[in-house]
């Protein structure tokens, strides 16, 4: 390596045949995200900004609990190692609160991206008041009602998950209801998971869907009810994956199902929202805004 | 307000009154995700940042989906009507990565903070390309195969919780076991949802804690299994909460099955962790972390 002087031999790759090379270099870029806590964190603003690149594939390694300087010079050790091998430097997406702990890590061959070092100072000039650079907190166990709470929904949700409990409806935040397999109970458990609401979900039955009426055992619950749909190409998919050339899968059963579901919800004036191409984040998201629902234990 | 000049209402009670207004001022300072779609990101980084300041109370707004320029206007409104209503300046995390929408929300009253505006310049330097600036890219469904994994994986969490299937196991990356009630359920749907990664869990029978035995339905699966263990006090009250004055609550059944658990573990070489104190997200950094298993859906 030490042929190249200064530039990186990425560079020269790239200075020396363009942009197929500099493809072939991209492809292997290394990320990490290194954090004192869980890493969850750096995971997160690491992935939305890497994944405003496109035709890039990046090596990701998550590095987590980096809470001693000892730990520091051994996530170095292995950065600088990575450098070597690569050729280049890696991508170093970091959520370090301390400062020493932090410099440590910055002094690694890589491009080094701090997201406190970035965003504690305006905030803290902002509020007035100097940060605690407690470690983990974001992501710990420090405010346990929050954490309690995330926790119980998720019991709830499963509890709760595909009609399996008669009763209970009136501690839920919201019900989701649809026909079976459209996207209820992932969206209940990210809910619970991720921001401690209560979700219950039922789906809809043959009966309901013929008398385009909701399941009966929550029928004093309107105002909680929201409907989820979805394309019947797509559902089609999704059941023959399941149980391939059912009834269940059929054009016809899955295209019936999906018109009287959706005749329900606007009979009904049951809000809801096609899932086809939602991601269970954009659904908790829109779900959650629409109907006011407080995102009380946000993670 | 005009009555203020340049000042804000905020800094005036500071000011005049010192600390104990400064706390009260802080106690109601209003704090928005905004982000051209789901907000998860900007919650994300917003909540670890706010949480670095002890002593406040924040009110949270997430304000997804801000993806034109109506849009934008519209959040500006609510914004300054916000700091208008305080009497000070709220504050924007902001994860909206189209220039024009940015520039309009940023003239809001407010301190404004966005993560592409700070990060995506000195990635691009680095990375030698543009980036693209495409909206709802790291919680959209743009990478489909790793969003169906993520699903998959949450359904497979779900089929086999709690040892409800005697099959499949050779499917899962991470087997974890432990006595009814130490955490092995939300951690198997967290890493699914969050990760993709296909984890199942087991309880540890009367009869494996007897007998020292992991469950014989996942006997040839060893080196994926990951053991759970908590402190009898707090096992306590969690099954108390359930059970209340049952065997299964009592003292010494709790400590009996703890301290069985643990020598099966270490009889066996299980590595293990102690989930008293540990949150979701770090159980489940750790535990990827430990045994390797990647995080291939990352979310």
């Amino acid at each position: 390596m030490t042929f190249l002087g200064n530039l990186h031999k990425s560079e020269m790759l790239v200075l020396s045949t363009g942009r197929w090379e500099n493809q072939v270099y991209m492809s292997k870029r290394t990320v990490f995200f290194v954090s004192d806590h869980s890493g969850v964190t750096a995971e997160t603003l690491g992935h939305s900004l890497i994944t405003q690149f496109d035709a890039s594939e990046f090596q990701k390694t998550t590095v987590p609990f980096v809470s001693t300087l000892d730990k520091a010079i051994q996530a170095v050790a292995l950065i600088n190692a990575t450098a070597n091998s690569d050729g280049y430097p890696p991508i170093v997406f970091s959520t370090l609160v301390q400062d020493d702990i932090r410099d440590v890590v910055r002094g690694s061959n890589a491009l080094f991206l701090d997201f406190f070092d970035s965003f504690l100072g305006p905030l803290e000039r902002e509020l007035g008041m100097t940060s605690t650079h407690a470690m983990g907190v974001a992501h710990g166990m420090q405010d346990t009602q929050k954490y309690d709470r995330r926790i119980d929904a998720t019991n709830f949700a499963l509890v709760h998950d595909d009609g399996a409990n008669p009763e209970g409806y009136e501690q839920a935040d919201i019900i989701l209801i649809g026909v079976s397999r459209s996207g209820k109970t992932p969206t209940c458990l990210y809910v619970a998971l991720q921001y401690g609401v209560y979700a219950a979900n039922l789906p809809l039955t043959e009966e309901n869907l013929e008398g385009r009426r909701t399941p009966p055992e929550i029928a004093q619950h309107r105002s909680k009810m929201y409907g989820l749909t979805i394309e019947p190409k797509r559902l089609e998919a999704i059941r023959a994956e399941r149980r391939h050339g059912s009834r269940y899968a059929s054009p016809n059963q899955v295209s019936y199902e999906v018109r009287q579901a959706e005749a329900l919800f606007e009979r009904l004036g049951i809000p809801f929202v096609d899932t086809t191409n939602c991601s269970i984040e954009e659904l908790a998201s829109r779900i959650l805004n629409e109907t006011g629902v407080k995102r009380t234990g946000l993670a």
